[in-house]
């Protein structure tokens, strides 16, 4: 558990781990915008090996408008970040952005109510692992 | 100018404010490894009209290797992110995240060092357009 983040060790594989996170991401209302499989890309870049690592770039539409049309420069803290990777004695870390603790870094009441609705939602997609 | 966002209004087109931000960033080492279109996003899934938007997620692979090394969930914060808009009476409105700012969130000095940076990398980008 770090400080910005809400993690859950699981025991299931890596792709069964992301495989069911899409699909908890999906009940709770959230689209994946971006992926970024963070072993490959840094084979491919560095030609250094990592273990393997995804970040994915998580999005409610609805809450995602509200908080564009309250703070033009929110997209620089968009999408929410959900990561999963595996772990070194087995099974798989899951771990999404705290979007309160992110939020803190804006000076803005409506996104702090937002962020407190898509904060809820994040730890249910936790908890539907 | 927001707390968490180094930003510059620019006498730039959007098509070409995008594309001179590409050209800054490959100049400083980033990669863009993810892409919104915000525009497109929220018309697809919510038929709402938006201006014109973009999220770009910049990498430097040796810095974005080093952070990982250091710390296993800083995924959560990772790409850093670049927008880009149309402003409402003319040009456009660059802006990047405050790697210094976000990584505040962590507790470890390793990465206090890489954000520091990283940073001017991004101000240099910022510089350049």
């Amino acid at each position: 558990m770090s400080d910005y983040g809400i993690s859950k060790k699981v025991d299931l594989d890596y792709d069964k781990a992301v495989s069911k996170v899409r699909e908890s991401l999906s009940t709770e209302g959230f689209g994946v915008l971006t992926e970024i499989d963070v072993k490959a890309t840094l084979k491919q870049k560095l030609d250094k090996d990592f273990k393997r690592y995804v970040i994915l770039g998580a999005c409610n539409p609805p809450y995602a408008y509200k908080a564009l049309t309250s703070e033009n420069n929110i997209g620089l803290l968009l999408p929410c970040n959900v990561i999963v990777y595996e772990n070194d004695d087995g099974g798989s870390t899951v771990s999404v952005i705290d979007p309160i603790v992110a939020m803190n870094m804006v000076d803005n009441p409506v996104l702090a109510g937002i962020a407190k609705e898509v904060r809820q939602k994040l730890i249910n997609v936790i908890d539907l692992i």
